[in-house]
């Protein structure tokens, strides 16, 4: 099997658009098809193609996992209900925090992520809507790093070679797997989509999951959430193409009012990069970073230490996890 | 026991150095002192000091622990034998490497660095060398950090209440426990130290060890000397007041010839601070950032990410370990 990227000038997104409304279409017939929206743009654009290409015959939920940053499930539902996609919350947060106990390696993290969502979450909501088709927002970076073994995306079940049909009973449709992230945001702005969604920086798919070194815990993933806000709230205005926190496992000495403290530490990283291939450290100014470090060991529990990220990608990843 | 401090504006140099070379000689009377130099500014100071006072009945060693920085026994040995006080090098690797084996937790570590250094190393050549005075580099900073639980000194055992005489067979003789760095460095140019020493930045007393977060091995302390070697090189014209490296134990994900590469992160502060009771990070320079995680992860073997420290004391420490 192959994939031919559609570079970003040989794009025509209105065209684009109304070949992968037609080949939804086509393929779905009459058919029920499931989105799981995650808010990002990927998967927004999906969701917005698959809704023109199907109307209310596609099923779209958003699946609260507990992974998620501060109110993005109300935010996101709220922002496509005034698209007039409906869209339904599934509140699955305990399911995905007891499968990843005990669990630190990324790989065995990633492959949890992946099991839960697809076998116990999505295919369970694929059988109860009668759907037999899943949307997924898989692009052309993700085939490229997942082929390459950097990393093993959480989407990508049919380029690894594994039968998605007769493993979990539905099929998987990929409309946006020959484009990059360049070429995604032109075609959610084609599409309508409103600015805070086409330009937003990537995410992650297994969320906040993917910004812990080590077990991932709900006490956890409220630390690295805090962080993650205070650092979008303080970069968003950067220009840059990502910026993100991630909680370390390793404790590093600090000290609170006059004692010792062995607390946490939060790494930030601010990535300059036109598509994830390669990237450079945004050169915030170091009042930006002193600003963040303080509000980041003033209001986040434990952490007494804040580093930034000052490596190019290669070869660093965009991500640590 | 209570320390009073000099404080920088209250010390006559001069006058210190002749109370305290005084005050050695009338403790050591006709008898015989040790001392273990480092090559630090606090430890060259005190061996010059007892040189002054003792001549030749101070016996100084140099204790190769193996965890120094690159080349430092035959550098420092050479350059106090320029100033006429004899250094003797003893080779004791290999016992704090297996002191230190499987210890993870930064207390146990210094710990073992402590036990292996009085007990095993320093207290033998007590006994073979027949003295029975111990000179010691203490400082009024380290004294108030452990008095206040942030750091456990492993110069400091008398401040903590153990009987040295007792337990060891020897005594301590801490001449400079009044003063903080900023004077230590004043009374070093009044002895005649060269200025590479006297305005040395600190160093810790673990030496490179205190610079790995996990296990201390031989590899990790390779690991961590050569990032330090380039630290110091591309650093060392900053006119900060302490720079260093530190290996972390979390690994993350990187990529090597377009493979995924699970890798070592190298963690870089760089402080301006007066006395090391507060600091801040220097603003470095961008362009020195990305040269230094390039020369880093092209020369450091397994090293696939580097951060910069952008937090103050407190609520961080200097040093991470």
């Amino acid at each position: 099997m192959s994939i031919k990227e559609i570079k970003i000038d040989d794009l025509n997104p209105g065209k684009f658009i109304k070949q992968k409304v037609d080949e939804i279409r086509s393929v779905v017939g009459n058919g029920l098809a499931i989105k799981a929206l995650s808010g990002g743009v990927d998967s927004s654009v999906v969701t917005i193609l698959g809704y023109r290409a199907l109307g209310d015959r596609l099923k779209t939920y958003f699946i609260e996992n507990g992974l998620m940053r501060e109110n993005e499930p109300q935010r996101i539902v709220s922002l496509f209900q005034k698209l007039g996609v409906p869209v339904k919350i599934v509140d699955v947060k305990e399911q995905f925090f007891s499968a990843l106990k005990g669990l630190t390696d990324p790989e065995e993290k990633r492959e949890s992520i992946t099991q839960t969502f697809y076998k116990d979450v999505f295919g369970k909501l694929v059988k109860e809507s009668g759907a037999k088709y899943l949307m997924q927002g898989t692009n052309y970076t993700d085939v490229e790093e997942t082929l390459a073994g950097i990393k093993r995306q959480h989407n990508i079940l049919e380029q690894l070679g594994i039968d998605t049909e007769g493993k979990y009973g539905y099929k998987i449709i990929e409309p946006i797997l020959e484009v990059r992230k360049s070429g995604i945001r032109k075609v959610g702005e084609a599409l309508g989509l409103p600015e805070e969604i086409y330009n937003r920086p990537p995410f992650p798919g297994p969320a906040l999951s993917a910004r812990i070194i080590g077990e991932v815990t709900q006490k956890r993933i409220e630390t690295v959430r805090k962080a993650t806000k205070i650092v979008e709230e303080e970069l968003c205005d950067s220009g840059a193409f990502q910026y993100l926190a991630i909680l370390h496992k390793d404790r590093v000495t600090g000290i609170r009012e006059g004692k010792r403290d062995y607390g946490l530490q939060i790494e930030i990283r601010c990535w300059e990069s036109k598509d994830a291939i390669t990237g450079s450290p945004t050169r915030v100014p170091y009042e930006t970073l002193e600003k963040l470090a303080k509000r980041i060991t003033d209001n986040v529990e434990g952490v007494v230490s804040v580093t930034y990220n000052i490596t190019k990608k290669p070869p660093s990843t965009i991500e640590a996890v």
